[in-house]
């Protein structure tokens, strides 16, 4: 059955980490497919028609799109170690609420900083510190927001961790010096393995990234 | 325990039509506040610091927030009853899938024409089409989404058809024309009593969306 898992994905994507990490915390072996998205394989096109994008799971054949949702697939299809999820209804809500937080708000605020200048720029850099201050504060005194183990909410957010030293030499700030529990938590989630085997090279990503913007055309 | 059960919402809200639907599908009785979206209540502040949206669902008085997590969590609650998402796990994710979509598309395709004037609004027109043929083409042959049964997604989407009639007024299109299948399938689910009893009449949304519209400053 699990040789039966394959991933659709990019190096470099803070959403097909998620799913990366998800299928390391079940143990799960699965065949990694890189993409290139600059110029789309016929297989990503055929296994995801309507957003086009990484990552995608595909389990048995059939297509899991966008990444939240394969990180629950995989949570409920492999329920019988590392659970993401909370069980409870009202704390799986919580954890869902803060995962689509950082769906709606901390990808377009990054963007805001490395593909923005002046005051744009200057306005995507205080929003996204509020959006971390945000999640220290919900984070409180506990370990991870899944409590005492790495959890939903810390698979969501701890990818973005990857793109900070690139989005910081970008907008010439400092996230440390403004969230620095933020930044603690994501160094503790660094000492799980399958988070540490995850996360890409902070240099790497940031050459990616000034890549990336020259294809796009973004000064 | 359903005593304990509030909704804070507005009645024009496609987001609070949803839930209103779900809670009506399971037979939960619950209290409902309306509330004033141009001045914000103590209440809605508190009970959704984060986003201080409808709607929110407030279950022995702790919040629920954003549309789709609360009927994910009304149907683990109540589970005993009238499931709306499947319970195997592919379908689940495919009944997410979709509900995502139409929380990433619709909203926004609808207001690029109810908001919006000239070639911005007539390509407002035509995407809204093109996403709505597609949603055409996934339903195919099933009377609903959900299969034989309203399900997950057709909460999600039909509340947006209460708007139909404001943005084909403010648009001057047919949608019925374009997506005669989509209509059809709307008309079924309103022969549901929980639907009919929650979308609310469409020249009264058309009035709302003209006062919004001022109040917005559109012209």
């Amino acid at each position: 059955m699990e040789n039966e898992v394959v991933l659709l994905d990019l190096w470099a994507s803070m959403f097909g980490m998620r799913v990366r990490i998800a299928l390391a915390e079940k143990g799960i072996k699965y065949e990694y497919i890189e993409q290139d998205i600059w110029n789309k394989s016929d297989l990503l096109l055929q296994m995801n028609p309507v957003h086009k994008k990484v990552p995608v799971l595909i389990h048995k054949g059939k297509p899991i799109c966008e990444s939240l949702i394969a990180v629950q697939y995989i949570d409920e299809v492999w329920n019988d170690r590392s659970p993401l999820l909370p069980s409870d209804p009202y704390q799986k809500s919580q954890a869902r609420f803060w995962a689509d937080y950082v769906d709606k708000k901390i990808y377009d605020l990054a963007k805001k900083v490395w593909a923005r200048k002046g005051e744009e720029q200057e306005a995507g850099k205080k929003e996204f510190i509020e959006a971390l201050q945000l999640l220290e504060a919900e984070l409180g005194d506990k370990p991870f927001f899944g409590g005492d183990k790495l959890g939903f909410v810390d698979i969501s957010l701890v990818t973005f961790y990857s793109w900070f030293y690139a989005v910081e030499t970008i907008g010439n700030f400092s996230i440390e010096s403004e969230c620095p529990k933020f930044i603690s938590w994501a160094k503790r989630c660094l000492q799980k393995e399958s988070v540490a085997n995850t996360l890409p090279n902070s240099e790497r990503v940031y050459e990616f990234l000034l890549d990336a913007k020259k294809r796009l055309g973004i000064e």
